[in-house]
């Protein structure tokens, strides 16, 4: 995984009807990897096919992102669910977007859970496996965060012959134990672009991350999540691509 | 066709959460074809998941029964859609079962619109054609309602080179222009079981079928749609298969 | 009525968990009356409290602006619901929406239905009972578009003792037997800024509109309805409140 | 409140569409309180205003059971909300159903949360503050859980001026510290008829409880919660009544 290019994912079509949200026209040529939304936090049936089209226009991985069922939450709830509903539940989602891809003569090719299930599948080895579980009968990786250490996940991924792809994030900061610091810690979210930057170029170049306390992390990623929002986020995406180039 | 041993259809994995609908355990030993929901009028990943599992179980081939999103309505109420947003809700739910069913290691065989989708299907030949749109995809039969002209149906779905499945009903009256009455009509729903083994008889035998008025319509059918709500539904499809195997 | 001094009324409560519609900050300033959704075509309890406290902070009269039960549609799709169904789910919502309001120390002044229920409750005398027979238990005016002979909407309401407000529309064209001209046809929604203040010059001043064809409908409104969409849009009633006041 | 004949209350209207649950028509004449179900975690509409009529009917006590948005878990799974959107989402179900109430000529007398909501409330001072808050805006009792020390309780809720009814279970295990043993715990619900006889006669008489470790519980109730989910329970309830008024 050393060799491999270290590649930029991005959430989209996370519009849902009349609402729209994100700019995927403009944040669509600049990723490599779009995590598409599956109907559950957000998107819609109509959502789904607009952004696998403008994936495949654009050359762009397309991912699966499911999520708990909660549209008004957007799917950033905790919710307490049984193993086999999620393990469901993610087979339905990723099912439903597999054939949106293929009714448009592509491939879907990867899976990362979204928000709340997201954050419960890397504290909660349980909910990994459920996830594991489900994610292996499509014979495409998980996408998860990379960690200082990566075996209790590889552990199990294995055994589900599940191969996982590790992602690290441009402007969230790190705890000393591999976490990300929730959003409701102050300095959680970097906000400062030089510090995305150097953060973006410590992974990327040093397998590196410097913790909130100051520590370093050795974090290796194959992927980078970035944020494609608005124009200014979408010009961070620029400025990052520039620093994986150098 | 004419040769194909004629086989009986059931609305199955109707449950939704804690609530539950019909009697699937006892319905599905006596069927031959089980139209599952997909999530969008009742079931749910959950759901979904045990009806494909008793299906295989009892050697029951699989078809998806997708509808409008309406589960309050139960997909009965007609609800005025794009023609593309027909088409990709189709590809959304048909996608989600047969990703359950590949989870279990079989396979999706044919669709069948549920209830208002179902209606307006059958006669708006614009709402078919988004049908057959989103069934081309997935390279299975289409299940329609027989009727004296299948042609207009059977132009459509040959551009798409889809091929139709037609399906007559056991305790249903029909109309002279070959529709079924609608449930509003006195005598629409045959209620005596002498009428409906006797219609079972004319449909199998003679491929014929007595309207309302007492007219005579020609009708070919691949399958006959029964019900399996409740233990006295369970004992008329065991008498219905009688009537088949004479 | 005529004496009335003609308001402003505006879509208000659009947002729905995580997505924004609208900009009701910058628009609840410049209008007398706010529709707020009531969670079935967009809000939600907390978007609906937060839209109640914005109006009362300006002084704005609060309307319930229910729906049909379709988020993913925004309630812009027609549904065929049995009568006694519109009627409770009117008064399930204006009843939600009322009781924030009294947890706010304010009260629900009038209703106005949203989107397709409100295109249904103008051309289908039996869906405006239904809404009449909802609305009349909470005491308050119902909105409804002003057209030419008002006499059939009146004479359902006041067998329920229904006061009515009758609203016009700034930039809808209109039909000649006094329907706004459905979205589908060219010219239905006026683009042109001095048509847009043209039109409300005439309903204001001589009670007048003319319509696609050319001719001139008489129309008595109680209430102008305007958007505040954007920021062009929140311009555009300043300028319309212009015309009022000259 | 000592002096209070103690009263029987039920959960109701909770069928969903075309699924029913429970046995209302039945179970209706036998209770004094129906805690009906508003729409989030079961019943729609149309439901809670049929249950409403039939409560109306039976001269029963209504009360509003409102949950966590959660239909396809039916309310039973802990979701981690903010403060203020349980409040707001307590107060839009309880409007809801107060205005069915009102057209129906009838009052709306109390609010008893449901599940994973009834559950955080008792075990979480801050969402019990969240529900008080909402419930005291309606100027109608709480119904909780009879603890041996109410206090915690009652000083939130004196800060609300808002009363509180107290509530045991007939068929429900008691932990020592007060709490229904989960029911995941073997024991935890009563099965064996002279068991539950015998904990209501215990509670009625005596004002005490046996735990699952064989301690007594000191707890005063102003009601009982029972069951009338099939004709087996309703029966119960009847034998239940008897007991009560020995």
């Amino acid at each position: 995984m050393a060799q491999r290019k270290i590649s930029l994912n991005c959430d989209m079509g996370e519009s849902f009807g009349a609402w729209t949200m994100g700019n995927d026209s403009k944040a669509m040529p600049v990723i490599d990897m779009a995590n598409i939304a599956c109907g559950f936090h957000a998107s819609d049936p109509m959502v789904m096919s607009h952004t696998v089209a403008l994936a495949l226009q654009h050359d762009v991985e397309i991912g699966a992102h499911p999520s708990y069922p909660d549209l008004q939450g957007f799917g950033r709830r905790h919710m307490r669910l049984a193993a086999e509903e999620i393990t469901q539940l993610i087979i339905y989602q990723v099912g439903a977007l597999k054939a949106i891809c293929e009714s448009q003569n592509t491939e879907l090719r990867y899976v990362k859970p979204h928000g709340a299930l997201y954050n419960d599948m890397m504290r909660d080895m349980s909910v990994f496996e459920s996830v594991t579980d489900a994610v292996s009968c499509f014979n495409i990786p998980l996408m998860v965060l990379a960690q200082p250490d990566n075996q209790p996940l590889l552990d199990i991924a294995d055994r589900y012959e599940l191969p996982l792809l590790f992602e690290a994030f441009a402007d969230r900061a790190y705890l000393e134990n591999g976490e990300l610091a929730p959003r409701s810690m102050p300095g959680a979210v970097l906000k400062d672009e030089d510090d995305i930057l150097n953060q973006v170029y410590q992974l990327v170049h040093f397998g590196k991350v410097k913790t909130l306390d100051g520590a370093q992390l050795a974090i290796e990623a194959d992927t980078i999540c970035v944020h494609g929002d608005n124009l200014h986020a979408i010009d961070m995406i620029h400025r990052i691509r520039r620093v994986l180039e150098v």
